[in-house]
């Protein structure tokens, strides 16, 4: 029921590469040519294939993809126009290079993004995103619907985050927190968190969180953070298409469009909340490594911990075995763990 | 009884500059001019000071600081050998533009740089670096003694952390990780962290930790963090120093010199050190940062929390107050304040 779009991988990059010549064009002598013809011998020579292919190319943009080029004889060609679509060789023209995505899937239209990268996750694939224009079957939190159609952004990221499983509710809030971040830098928006998964314009939703994880012996295996924002969702869509049974949990829904009065670029939107989600996943697992680094350097071994000073001094025997997450030093002593905080505390390494 | 190097301020950046000059001297058009004479005329019109003043900074390297510098007539000045100090102006060329340090206080000799950079802090002052050749009453954890001889490298540093109150115990740590990391990094040691304030190599302790903190209402005010580490210092004159009763507390003290068979540059050492502190204390906060942040998007207020689905669904009624730590929703429901977990729980916003 669903239209994926098979594209090999050469052509995608040739899209990509003949889009990023009409686009940002620098023509010989390094020249601007945006809004200006590039030469069909000069695409052909910089991008190593014939004329016969490279007008090839231009009409598959034309005819399938939906771009509007023109072609001026012994002149070239001008990108007139790109559709509002968040296809693959955008996304990487917009994204240059990006260690968090290694591979893009992009459909038409699809049941659940999220669906579709957990499957691939359970395989063990990583860095993938899956990116579609509509959702036949998009789910919120608690198995909730989450309505799709046509002009949002809808995609599911796999990732392996460097998180404590203790930080899983926080990486949640971190995640809606780029989104705030991103449509509030951008649009100058002051959306806000709607705990623990929604981001909210004047109290109405605008995007959407859902975070699968896989857990395993208090490590996490991997993540996939899908992401739903009405970018150019037009409401009455979306109201139209909540049942009865899904307006008990329902607040009202708006989309950027509908808040601006115009559509925006979501493929430059898209790119941003991709930048946005790897600076703070990034800095939410300094304070971990951080640990991990102390707990390399850290002596462990037989100790003798003292307490107090003088004649009230209590001495225990024991062995440390690690250090806690807030720097106690975990002792273990007659079969218990005794967590050592600093203070009139002295321990003294043995043997 | 203590001897303070007071230098005035525009001396200071003379000898700063004048030493630049003959240290890394670019000369004119830019051509290395290390272990090269720099012209007595080319510094003058560099400084914009007359030839005179140049042969006084000069005679005040040579006779008050030791700096070893040959002149030769018609020729100019070359830097043959500078002394093993911690002479602001060294430390100032080698730490370039650094945030941390604002100002720097050197003494040849000192009771504490601790207590004075804690008098200072009192006072309201911050980001000053307290630095002495030699301590006379040096501190160490538990009012026990510091033993500080000439070569040793000892300071303290007035700073701000943004840091939370229950992260005390782990900036101790950090600090001493900065430790750790710096000499491991520079000198190939695998130096470890004694919890939770001495660093050690081969058993043996090489540098300690003591920071004094002003904290009122569960915020931090100040920190002065007092760092000393036995860079060149014999271990001979600290064995001759230690008394029988700190004995009890000891388990032999080693240098970098010692273990090195060499000495080190202490003025390069400082600087990485205080490069590595400000890099480790600036990530010790993002994730408080990035709390403050989810705090401030957050939608507080009225709410109703349902716990699970259907019939069995049990419903709170309260007001949001605040995000845990760990990302939980904090609800004050009836006067008691509950920890609402993300999992099988509805929250709705309410009016």
């Amino acid at each position: 029921m669903y239209v994926c779009m098979m594209i090999i991988e050469s052509e995608r990059s040739r899209l990509r590469d003949l889009l990023s010549m009409l686009r940002e064009g620098k023509g010989e002598g390094g020249e601007e040519k945006e809004g200006k013809y590039v030469s069909g011998e000069y695409i052909s020579r910089a991008l190593d294939i014939s004329r016969e292919a490279v007008w090839k190319y231009i009409s598959m943009l034309r005819r399938r993809y939906g771009y509007r080029i023109d072609a001026k004889p012994r002149v070239g060609y001008m990108l007139v126009h790109r559709p509002d679509k968040l296809y693959p060789w955008e996304i990487m023209l917009e994204l240059g290079r990006f260690d968090m995505v290694k591979e893009i899937i992009y459909y038409e239209e699809v049941e659940s993004t999220q669906d579709v990268a957990l499957r691939l996750a359970e395989q063990g694939r990583d860095s993938i995103l899956v990116v579609a224009e509509r959702q036949s079957r998009g789910r919120g939190r608690a198995s909730r619907r989450w309505i799709s159609p046509d002009g949002g952004v809808w995609f599911s990221l796999i990732i392996k985050p460097r998180i404590s499983v203790r930080d899983v509710t926080l990486f949640s809030l971190a995640t809606a927190l780029a989104v705030c971040n991103t449509i509030n830098g951008k649009f100058n928006f002051a959306a806000r968190i709607k705990w623990p998964n929604d981001v909210i314009i004047n109290y109405k939703k605008v995007a959407g969180i859902l975070i699968d994880m896989s857990i395993e012996h208090d490590a996490i295996n991997y993540a996939v953070v899908g992401i739903g924002v009405n970018a150019n969702v037009s409401i009455d869509s979306i109201e139209r298409m909540i049942g009865y049974a899904d307006k008990s949990h329902y607040y009202g829904s708006t989309s950027l469009m509908h808040e601006l009065g115009k559509a925006v670029d979501r493929v430059r939107l898209l790119a941003s909340l991709l930048r946005e989600l790897e600076h703070i996943y990034s800095r939410l697992a300094y304070k971990d490594e951080m640990l991990a680094a102390i707990r390399a350097t850290i002596m462990l071994g037989p100790v003798r911990v003292i307490e107090g000073e003088g004649n009230d001094a209590l001495t225990i025997e024991g062995v440390a075995i690690d250090v806690d997450d807030d720097g106690s030093l975990l002792v273990k002593s007659d079969g218990m763990i005794k967590k050592v905080t600093s203070g009139y505390v002295h321990v003294r390494y043995v043997g």
